[in-house]
């Protein structure tokens, strides 16, 4: 009845460059903010605590002709079976006809909407001079969070690199990352040389494992959190003038980054409200009573749409509250359909 | 990374016979008893009212091994584009890796499940000597309804069809009903003579249209009502000692199918009972105060696991309100993967 497409992790891989994925998730963030996009409630159950949950994150962009979903299962056991714990899938949906479009793999448009959010906060909000990045994380996610950023704010110089668990692991991540920024970053403008000398020149910044963060976080204008942390790492005494924080760890309740107290002194901004005070950076904030909802100045898509509410001077402290909304994976699972339809990838099947 | 499994609506008519759907979907409702299986959130969607609108019902039944969801969405305009109004995919994940198993469209599982839930209540809450049906509405669903239940019921001798709006609607169901259960429903026990002869005995009954609902229920031992009505058709005066009603129609709010005093008066049983309260035949009734959530005895797995608190003599009347739950499709979708794979049907890709 309906003719279906199947793009898998290794073709999203393929289909998807950074550049774009930055365009459709600020495209997300305008249409939500002009109400031609919305979220659905988040469904999230842990089978048990600790070691196995799932989450469904639904809603419409109609602005995009699209509304669907992503699912996404934690399963800690599966490290023991040689299969990967995270697993998530997208479905994507005409909304025109109602009629399914695509099932994706989400691993792969999670990694790079989530480095586009972060870098979008430091578009955005951080001042436009700023010539130093603190890279607060080093797993998986830290690489998507550098390579974006450094793509939209060229007058990057240095990125301090900080795991709060395993120097080892921060040492390692740094060894490889000019190579992993080539292959999976600047590789999809190999047939523009303009587009690549521009962000070839943007990655030639020098990288840095630093272990004293206090003072890491003094030499920083931007910072960027993406963690698994459930406690601050960063305090607030530390933090010079004009920071700007993109925080992407927190989402889920009991998750914490920086400090309450960076909150209530910052110009603070979201992608979703509700999630923000329910499960993202703000919460504890929130809870604690140190931030009202009404202190979030706004959300992320009405600083795009409308060049207001965003920084006002270069002392102003800038918080982008991260957590992750599912109009990001739409938007950038549609434009892998859009591509792999174009490049004749995938799978077609018929339901 | 992970193979997964696309099951056409052509291929889930193949795959799915009536006496395992029935059997399916009573461990469905037993293992939500036993809370081995629950229900997630219901979202709802309405893109415009009484134009286009979505649903995602989503639960697990860990002691089935799996988890899931199944989106289907209703686009009126869809009928002038000669596409089907509603279009609806199921999502089938292993629970004890998060891994997606397969992908199916929903529009067979749906009928199917339904029909085999309205067959249900009358199998466990009808009197056994049952001897007539009466069949409200002969839309889609009615082939279903009637099929399940002369299966589960083989002393029924007649059905009475009623259409409330369209007689002629009535009479042409029944000029084809005999060769419809032969070509859907039979034939899945070709190579099975005992059960095709029982079968085909039990689907030997006297079909009759009628206009008189008032007689009609008045002559029935069993009522199913499967329309989209937002009105009761059925009276209390109406209703002879001993009568079951199984409900399947009302599906969200504001539907109803019999008077809320035959509620007032019933033993009342349900899927889920925030289902019912919200969004089933019981809505009404509740929220007029006619029915507690207390009155409702209880939900029908518990009937089934138990075989208590059922019907206690031969004049109560007894009602099972089937709002229609995502378990139900769940566990007819594992069972068409099953299948599926035994019988090479199907598409693979990976995701």
């Amino acid at each position: 009845m309906f003719n279906v497409l199947a793009i898998s992790q290794s073709d999203t891989e393929k289909l998807l460059d950074m550049e774009t994925i930055i365009e459709k998730v600020e495209l997300a963030y305008q249409l939500k903010y002009k109400e031609e996009a919305s979220l659905w409630p988040m469904i999230f159950h842990e089978f048990e605590p600790g070691v196995a949950d799932m989450d469904i994150k639904s809603g419409h962009l109609l602005g995009a002709g699209i509304f669907g979903l992503k699912l996404v299962s934690w399963f800690g056991p599966n490290a023991q079976k040689n299969l990967p714990q995270l697993v998530g899938t997208v479905m994507v949906y005409d909304a025109s006809t109602g009629a399914p479009k695509a099932i994706l793999s989400a691993e792969h448009i999670t990694s790079m909407r989530t480095g586009a959010a972060g870098a979008i906060g430091a578009k955005y909000l951080a001042r436009k001079d700023s010539k130093t990045l603190l890279m607060v994380g080093t797993g998986h996610q830290a690489l998507y969070q550098i390579a974006a950023t450094l793509m939209v704010m060229p007058k990057l110089e240095k990125v301090y690199l900080y795991n709060p668990r395993n120097i080892a692991n921060a040492e390692n991540f740094m060894s490889s990352i000019a190579q992993k920024l080539e292959d999976h970053f600047l590789v999809h403008y190999k047939d523009d040389a303009a587009k690549y000398e521009a962000y070839k020149e943007a990655f030639n910044v020098a990288f840095e494992v630093v272990t004293d963060i206090q003072q890491a976080t003094k030499d920083s204008d931007i910072i960027i959190t993406a963690t698994p942390s459930h406690e601050p790492m960063i305090m607030t005494e530390w933090v010079k003038p004009g920071t700007h924080f993109s925080c992407v760890g927190a989402d889920m309740g009991g998750k914490q980054e920086i400090d309450a107290a960076i909150l209530a002194n910052a110009r603070i901004y979201t992608d979703d409200i509700t999630q923000s005070i329910n499960v993202g950076e703000v919460e504890t904030a929130y809870k604690s009573g140190l931030v009202k909802e009404s202190d979030i100045i706004a959300e992320i898509g009405e600083i795009i749409e409308t060049g207001n509410k965003g920084r006002i001077n270069d002392t102003d402290i800038t918080v982008f509250d991260s957590t992750g909304i599912a109009l990001q994976d739409l938007i950038a699972a549609d434009y892998a359909i859009e591509q792999a339809k174009i490049r004749k990838m995938g799978t077609e099947f018929d339901l």
